[in-house]
């Protein structure tokens, strides 16, 4: 199966478990109608059960899931199969974030499995050593965040940014970068895509804020910008 | 939140990660049907990202999911929050099955935060030391399968059904037992529930049948027998 | 095989992995000694590999491994067999510490385990309805540790204290009862067993002081005054 | 930390959970004789318990452990400390097992710890795919066992044996590699070794013999023969 294309510069809305149901589906409206308007490929990520709604009632959005298992059809009681997830209209899937640990074993797997069913991976890693390791599976998209920023809206420092970009790009070129620690403000969101990579995204600085739907608004205004500079 | 009543002697389809999508939702309108002929409970278990759509599709079945998390709204990427699930119509969850074992901690969470919400809880026990652990937790059903038995279509025997029986009734008389190991034929159905336990249900017996629609009629057929000879 | 007898008030030093090798058989000579001249019964927990050296040089302490695994002779590599332990001259186990949960299963079979072979339990549980649960599989102690003061220095409060003591000895009575969160002073050593506890200790209150010889006599003095009223 | 320097072929031991105190220093004393009547180098696996002293009762082996974690001096309850191993005179880890895995942060943290302290790590992958993922970490030795034969008494293929050392070679040409599954006649060690391995070794095949000095000499004199052609 086709993956489908991830154009950068590109955005995820990571509501994480902060959002679900009704309120999910509303900002991912939101999100869907910016990445119609201005051209930017957006990443949102869902809990599973809200996958096939959201899907359903958005046109443009990279529906994503958190997380999903390397399982095969049959037994497996309770893990997520790849195979119900891309029916459900699935486009992505994060694996191995820090809150989310995966053995060698099941990370190996469950790349192989949704690169099968054309699900594009986004696979994290918390240091550079990691780093390396992981981009030998050949992931769709490289999440590279010190495990110490995570949640705490402070950004990685541009060296580090740079010094993790590099080293993903010299053992695959072709893997995308997401920059996304500690992004709550517009100017994250530039010193991310300023780092050189490919993506930036953001959880708790969007559906914490009082107006997410005005933050996100500006972030991918800022997005977009960059994108027609490049 | 209120839960929903499950009325003794009730049938659990529990398709693991064998089926999904329409071929799910083909079988969960049968025992829909089913439901409503003969007035048993059935509890249907899903993917999570089928839960929803089933959910819609049906009216009679407690829909069930194989797994959740006892995390609150807020961090926990890729783990399955108990709101989420609610919201999307799912009356019950399984946990701690021996393919998806939790940690003591992360049993109890779940059971608790289940609780909270009004998600029926069915908890899997694999030992009669074990089963007695988990049933001070207070789950709404206990689930008791020598680990060993799962999938291959063998049977706990008659004594072990009544042995857990009876060890999970003297903690607590309220809790619910489901005897569903290796259950296959009609005649499994009847010593299940004749070992005195409140319902019984299958996987591969059923989805890896010929004519899974067929058995899972006859199935039903001998729980409404022994729901009204009751 | 018997159990070693463990007497109330007892007292555990728990360096954790604060030491190892040569300075955990220092403390643990001065908590021998200690053992002998105020007839107080100490837990000293070891590093694995440290284990046979300490139980050789020593004569009084419990030696007591900080995990086990409730594997069985065979297979299980890299696996903490209980028959080594056991072999190893180790009296006692912790099971279940909130920094090494364990699945229902693997606890309920590393109690059974330890058991067998005469090695006393000490399990570990982080709230109320979790130490109800583990109180069922008859360990020969329990720990009543709110997770979030683990390591504070903070103790828990003695309402707290006395609620798990009462809520324990309702399940059963023979039970003993360890309450240690965030013990650093002689004042803590004092409230922990007049809250009814049957036992009390120490980690980074002991091995993290300018003097751990110094402030461990001074607990272990308080202890023995304490034995001599009761 | 110098770590010791493991020249090829060399055997590996690896009692698992199969032997432990008294025997398994019986079993290391003879592979301990023949190290030094062949000149052949022989890692033997330990019981952590059991480290120290059969590192003080024999001069030739490489007392290695059979897991380890990558955790600092601190908390850390219940798990292996490196530095502790160290200091019990262990000179080499097994880590990621098909029995015990690791996630990729635990596994990339413990390798540098190992490393850190002179530790040799011998890394488990179970597929071509983990097995490059794995060597991006420069472990010091690779074992590449399809996880299906462990136990078995089968070898892998000389093809399967062939295309993993290759593939590692590419990766690192510097990374050991030993090719272990199955082993259990002298036949296999040979085939291994000639397959271009640096190392080979057994578990069941040895332990679980009628005479397992008998068939450990025998392999070690196939080992030795080897080295001598090459």
């Amino acid at each position: 199966m086709q993956k489908r294309t991830l154009r950068a510069p590109f955005f995820v809305v990571n509501p994480k478990a902060y959002l679900y149901g009704e309120k999910a589906l509303a900002l991912a409206k939101v999100a869907d109608q910016l990445a119609a308007d201005f051209d930017v490929d957006i990443l949102f990520t869902v809990q599973q059960v809200d996958a096939a709604r959201i899907k359903n009632e958005t046109a443009h959005l990279f529906i994503t899931v958190q997380h999903l298992d390397g399982i095969q059809i049959g037994r497996g009681m309770g893990y997520i199969l790849p195979e119900a997830v891309a029916e459900a209209g699935v486009t992505a899937t994060f694996l191995n974030h820090a809150e989310h640990p995966m053995t060698v074993s099941e990370l190996t797997t469950a790349v192989q499995r949704a690169d099968e069913l054309g699900i594009l991976t986004i696979v994290c890693a918390d240091s550079l050593t990691e780093a390396k390791a992981v981009a030998s599976l050949n992931p769709d998209v490289m999440v590279c965040e010190p495990t110490e920023l995570i949640g705490t809206g402070q950004t990685s420092d541009i060296s580090y940014m740079e010094e993790t970009n590099q080293a993903i790009r010299m053992i695959n070129p072709t893997i995308k970068i997401l920059q996304a620690a500690g992004i709550s403000t517009v100017a994250d969101v530039e010193k991310a895509l300023l780092s050189g990579a490919d993506g930036t995204g953001g959880t708790s600085g969007i559906v914490c804020a009082d107006d997410p739907a005005a933050i996100l608004t500006d972030m991918i205004h800022k997005v977009a910008e960059i994108k027609k500079e490049a």
